[in-house]
């Protein structure tokens, strides 16, 4: 089962070459990220301040395919592709209605307030693996 | 009459303060900007590609009243306060809920291609207008 | 005594207008202000780990005179105008050689860690006024 | 032979997990390669004005090893990896003295004002593969 969400392209978001600028693609990606959450009910700040607990990126691979340009409506499809104890890894799509502007690889781990990996609170396991119950054997977005 | 959108907080606008940092409000207040014209029918892009004609802003003022944070959904209300021959002038604040988080007062003017201001395009003034024309003695959001 | 620092235009600052986006003019200046303070041995993360203090910027007033564009190097002037119990102001202009591309003026408050007002600390006032003593009746830029 | 350039971490590159906000390594690394170009004599607004080529970013892979913070003082090192007709490849890490906090590999693409990839021009061949050729057997940065 893949998430679904948009985003609109402001000038802030673009650079002198006239499209977006390159790190930009990775905002939409964690505004998706973050609303895939929300949507199971998680609001990462909450999650903060009650357990100390947050997600950081380990690494990110994005392929840029097509340029997006001002005015801009994008939607950035989210899936849920593994699931471990401490670790997760999400594939990102973004696409201006048929065209796919870009591909990400996220690997996200939870960590303590310390800033040491800690395990995923079980009732985000709960919610998450909702998020992927539904993708049957192919988990991902392809 | 004031038209109204919304922005929500993601990590990309807060910093190490936790708050939001205090240049993104002038994001906020500008996707607002670009929502009002094209709540109007005016695409930027559109315009800026058709008669090489684009808005600059020469004076912006904000006021931070209180502090938004992350996960916060802001509104922006934004009311059309002056509009000249080649120059308007915005009046914007940001609420969450019933507390008023910033007020900005922004001058914009219309350029041509090579930079240099020109007369605001007939169907803009008309549209904008119509945007102040319900206002009536109060054509600001105060 | 005016404090001198400089920040380059790189693709991140501009925007599809090709120049540099209206917010970021405020990063530009943040980070000056930052470096005075750093010129006069003031660390804020130190200070802010250590007595939970930090500045917020209360009121910020841009005006845009011309544009800065890609590959640009900037010079950042900052004098501080006035400086009280909790609260200081800071007259800033943005040049490119002989060109004022913007004049800012900013003001600041004092936070403690519940962002409660709070006086400046004594080494800070210390600091900050030996940057004023010098300038005699014209503390500012102009 | 690895190019090495300084970035400061201000208020604007942090979230509020009180850490660099991850795309905005990015940035960093961009700037750095732009230092690179600059170092020999290349400025990407000339060449676009004068060739109507640029530097597309096709593909950027991030390793996050450590988080960057407020007032960090940070070096970018970049080193050519592979130089063909129409692309090129570097590789990138951010050091914080003695840690390394990420480590990027990112493929650019030359294209022509239409967007269409197009040869890298024989001058940005010579200056850049004098940037390899003192690299001999090793001229990446692991």
């Amino acid at each position: 089962m893949t998430h679904s969400s948009n985003s609109r392209v402001y000038w802030e978001d673009t650079d002198a070459g006239g499209i977006v600028y390159y790190a930009n693609y990775l905002k939409f990606a964690e505004r998706a990220r973050t609303e895939l959450l929300r949507d199971h009910g998680i609001e990462q700040k909450t999650i903060r301040e009650e357990s100390g607990i947050a997600f950081v990126v380990t690494r990110c691979e994005i392929d840029y395919h097509h340029s997006a340009q001002l005015d801009d409506l994008l939607e950035i499809r989210t899936a849920l592709h593994d699931l471990r104890k401490v670790r997760m890894t999400m594939h990102q799509e973004i696409w201006r209605n048929e065209t796919k502007i870009a591909s990400l690889v996220v690997a996200l781990a939870c960590i303590d307030k310390n800033g040491k990996p800690t395990a995923i609170p079980p009732e985000l396991i709960l919610a998450m693996s909702q998020q992927t119950s539904s993708c049957g054997g192919h988990n991902n977005d392809e």
